[in-house]
């Protein structure tokens, strides 16, 4: 029985920092495990320039650096209307690893998104590719019932992908077996995060008993048999598959009222909660490819130096921390991050 | 145009009034413009005998009378694995309406349901269908997916319809074309109640867009085409189909909140609501058939005696009844029940 695990230090893929006092609240529990993470751009104000980016993260960096957490915040920015090949080529020379792609209004801070993705010049999928930066697609289209909006996306990834066969693109935050059957049917250019929350919850989850809005997300999780077509994909050793938890911390407040903010707040167990469902299906030496090699690979990263070790022992996820309830707030679970 | 509208009193053949100090809250509400109202028994302690059927009936009659508000309060008693002949026998004795049926904890307060529609002895119909006692069933199969849950219990409501002629069935709150389609197909001695919530939302608006809990409910609203098929069958002059609101209060904190409670509380502006759904479809002279004949007719009551005037005048729903959000607080709508 494997009961002490060592794996190189992860990879988020995809994870929400915000800005001042939550940022500071809530990097420790990614920069305290991760080596890197790609910061979304959603901020109240998006960020869609390189200069924004390059400031954003060394807000970010200062926060770790007085925490004396060694930390690489991979930097984003916004696709909107306005995106030139020259805020492509001005992102790109300020150190921005991805450029994010979201449909008007599917989530936290989405307008001003794209509306229609035959509108894209194609000159700027052009740049990107040509600087070896990824395309992050939030795959759900706008209008469509909840349950669908996945699944109606994939046919603009679809146009975009082939298009553009040099561009890499990865579709966040996959949740259906439609996304994951898309990925392996897609080619080489085409990967996809899965989060910790959706590999762990069904749409019951969040409305099958009584109603939780710590499991409410974008995109909505759906059936199980969605879920188990993503269990398999993070098990399955293909490096088309990596994770990206999509770690969105939200005031208690703005969950836990009438109109509930999207996000759930896995960080403070996101490495815990996947190493147990590795653990359950008898996967944990497959573990590490999923968190920190296919990823760094898919972006054309080197991998992290060092590593984290995992030991089997019992401890609670806590009720809150500062703010936020975390994702499972209260679950006992059976792996912990040594510190 | 028409601009005002007088119908017979209405009936609401499914409402939750609760007790206490919440039963006095929301009973003006149902008894200031309802001439009768079948009341839910899933109380805290359940209403499981006609005796205590018979004392909350006089607690709702006491709250009404020192309103000055004449009303009918229909009652029931839920049925457990416990519930004999005689105790048929002894709620029709009490003037007990109908008998609840609700599967083993699918919604608030069914602790103590039914697990195994099979194992309800047959006698108990039997019994039932001999008074005059009307069978409501909660239709939803524990364990199935969310949505699938209503679709899957249609299969013991036909078997007890088909192994009781004689009984008259009501599936409460249908919000299936599944349900919709069953209803039709059945004989004649199984309708259905559709709330006004059921007619106006989706699933979209519980998790499509920001989480609103004052939209969730049991059943949970499904899709477009769910709701379609509810407006249709309201609308049809299918006798089969009435009004049961299903208003059910819950207090604001016990919403908005971390583990929320199901139900929307329609009392406040349902006939109002109702009237603009009738309204839009051009159907307002088929209005007074679903909320005040069809029901009665199916339980073999006499019709109301009086009328409610319905005015076009614009008002807004209330943001707090009490400590309770009404269903679409804050809406401005098109009509009003004249007081």
């Amino acid at each position: 029985m494997i009961t002490r695990l060592q794996i190189r230090k992860p990879d988020d893929m995809h994870v929400h920092l915000r800005e001042g006092d939550m940022m500071r609240e809530v990097v420790p529990h990614t920069a305290g495990v991760f080596g890197r993470a790609l910061v979304m751009p959603n901020l109240k104000n998006a960020v869609i320039h390189g200069t924004s980016a390059a400031r954003y993260r060394d807000e970010i960096l200062r926060a770790c650096s007085e925490l004396r957490l060694p930390f690489d915040p991979l930097m984003t920015v916004k696709l909107t209307a306005q995106t030139t090949t020259d805020v492509i080529k001005g992102a790109y020379s300020c150190g921005v690893a991805a450029v994010k792609l979201y449909p008007e209004g599917v989530t936290t801070n989405s307008t001003g998104g794209i509306r229609d993705p035959d509108q894209i010049n194609p000159d700027v999928f052009r740049a990107m590719a040509h600087n070896g930066m990824v395309l992050c697609v939030h795959a759900e289209e706008p209008g469509l019932f909840s349950l669908d909006r996945e699944s109606g996306y994939l046919r603009h990834v679809e146009k975009i992908a082939t298009a553009h066969p040099n561009l890499r693109i990865v579709i966040e935050h996959i949740t259906s077996r439609d996304g994951v059957e898309f990925v392996h049917r897609a080619g080489p250019n085409v990967a996809a995060t899965i989060t910790v929350h959706h590999l762990l919850i069904t749409l019951d989850d969040v409305i099958g008993d009584k109603l939780n809005p710590h499991n409410f997300c974008k995109p909505i999780a759906k059936r199980e048999a969605d879920r188990a077509a993503l269990v398999t994909a993070a098990l399955s050793g293909n490096p088309k598959f990596f994770l990206g938890t999509d770690s969105a911390p939200h005031a208690q407040d703005t969950k836990e009222c009438a109109s509930g903010c999207a996000g759930c707040f896995t960080a403070p167990a996101a490495i815990e909660l996947l190493t147990e469902i590795f653990d359950a299906h008898g996967a944990l030496p497959g573990l590490e490819s999923f968190t920190s090699i296919f990823g760094a690979q898919f972006y054309g990263l080197g991998l992290n130096m060092g590593t984290i070790t995992i030991v089997k022992e019992p401890w609670e996820i806590p009720a809150t921390c500062g703010a936020v309830v975390p994702f499972m707030a209260g679950k006992r679970i059976g792996w912990r991050v040594a510190k």
